[in-house]
């Protein structure tokens, strides 16, 4: 089915949390066709009254029965931490034959606390798009948000193929690439390539601030020389990164830990004068550079 | 003296040292007309090859004396751990009443290692252009470096204050903003806006490489979650870097043991599963990024 056909992939879309990842999700969906009517459940009315404003939904009630009870996809965009009681909240009104997917930035403890919730009458397919910004809420969202990015599913051994051919086609009409993969797996890579490095962000913006009024002035002034980066990532949604961190304990202590080994053992070479060890390190992190401007991630 | 004026603010200008920064500047030079004659020196006869072929110098040679002999200006640009010896190597050929400056990121060792050996006949401008990329060598070079980007001057108090001055407005034309400040004090707020930072992006990247093979090739497949940011600094010049940790080593350092008590305590809070620390660190550090941007250095 292109994404010109009159059918749209789905009948009724619910999205149940309609923040960046949510908005984004159903304006490309609203762009490429895939859904008949796109419904929002969320806390808040005023997120609701946000996404009505702005096209994003059709229609959202803060009553998710009302949303979910007809829809064809159900996408839980919640914070990882909710996802969980949420999936308890929708289960006794999915249709049959309904796909249950969300976007959660970690799968093992998402898989764990909804499946548990959901009946199995519904598909599972959870899946994960790695694209984001540091804004936040429906205002934030856009339509590119997945183009060239990577999305990364990852179905459970009872999860019917075709749902999960379907949750993909959805994404790579979005603009994605899609990759499955085993749940811890993902989880160990997110560890490294996202979790520590917005862990260690938060940090080194937060020990800045603390330096005290007048020199967080020259922080924010001289910010272009390595720092503004970092201030980048640490301005990602607390919540959502909370969350991340609570569910995916053990992969972010452990990369953590090996974190901190390395970096004390720069921190020893440093106080010693040791100039060989410092340019041996910084030399072998180049060439993962070129892996990845090689890889067109750059 | 305006850019466009027929008579240029030197007469000759010496490089010594011709990399990314050097060659950047000779670039912006040329373009507003800011030297009669540029020269070159570097310790590879293949980098002044490279430099010559890019039109960045007009003439250079390994012979440091022949370069420096006719010059008003002196930029030393070379790894800062290398900054004493090439005052020595120049000391004996300066012009009375050259100007000597140069762009290293450390500015107290520096300044302690060049004022030893330059003779009072000339004027010691020490300066640092808060501007860079990942990329090194005279073909990285490009005039438009130091637009919109701080530079920041630490005189003496025995420089001369045209001396200042001149060097001052060479970076304004090359489309900076300047600012001047105690040695000491830059080489503070350098390192928690630039120093830390390059030595945390190159540990992490250095931990995963460590990963081993397999999750390596997804680290830079997946990297567009926060990893890529850190790898683009951490491809900085080795040895520039190398020669910063060693030369601002207390500073670094200092701001190093606050960084990982900081993150010793976030790592605590996530054994512990304590929510409410994490969310409240995490939403603290949003409020920097919205400085940067106000500042217009996002």
């Amino acid at each position: 089915m292109s994404a010109t056909s009159p059918q749209p992939m789905f009948g009724t879309v619910a999205f149940i949390g309609i923040g960046l990842i949510g908005a984004s999700l159903a304006l490309a969906m609203k762009r490429h066709g895939m859904a008949g009517r796109i419904l929002a459940a969320a806390r808040r009315q005023e997120t609701l009254d946000t996404a009505l404003r702005l096209g994003i939904a059709d229609d959202a009630s803060t009553d998710i029965a009302d949303v979910v009870k007809d829809a064809d996809l159900v996408m839980v965009c919640t914070p990882v931490g909710v996802c969980g009681e949420v999936a308890r909240a929708i289960a006794p009104f999915l249709k049959p034959g309904a796909i249950v997917s969300d976007v959660g930035s970690v799968k093992g403890a998402v898989i764990r606390d909804m499946k548990a919730a959901l009946p199995p009458s519904v598909a599972f397919v959870p899946g994960h798009p790695l694209a984001g910004t540091e804004f936040s809420g429906p205002e934030a969202g856009f339509a590119e948000l997945f183009e060239g990015r990577w999305c990364v599913l990852t179905p459970l051994p009872e999860t019917p193929r075709a749902a999960v051919e379907i949750v993909a086609e959805m994404w790579r009409k979005a603009g994605s690439n899609v990759d499955t993969m085993d749940p811890e797996h993902h989880d160990q890579v997110l560890a490294i390539t996202s979790h520590l490095p917005h862990l260690i962000a938060y940090t080194i913006v937060g020990t800045a601030v603390d330096l005290g009024t007048d020199i967080k002035q020259e922080v924010i002034k001289y910010s272009a020389s390595g720092f503004r980066d970092f201030t980048r990532i640490a301005a990602s949604d607390p919540v959502m990164w909370r969350d991340v961190f609570l569910n995916n304990r053990d992969a972010v202590l452990d990369v953590l830990q090996r974190f901190t080994e390395d970096l004390t053992a720069l921190q020893r070479a440093i106080r010693r004068g040791e100039g060989d060890t410092l340019e041996r390190h910084f030399t072998r992190t180049r060439a993962i550079r070129r892996g990845i401007i090689d890889a067109k991630q750059a």
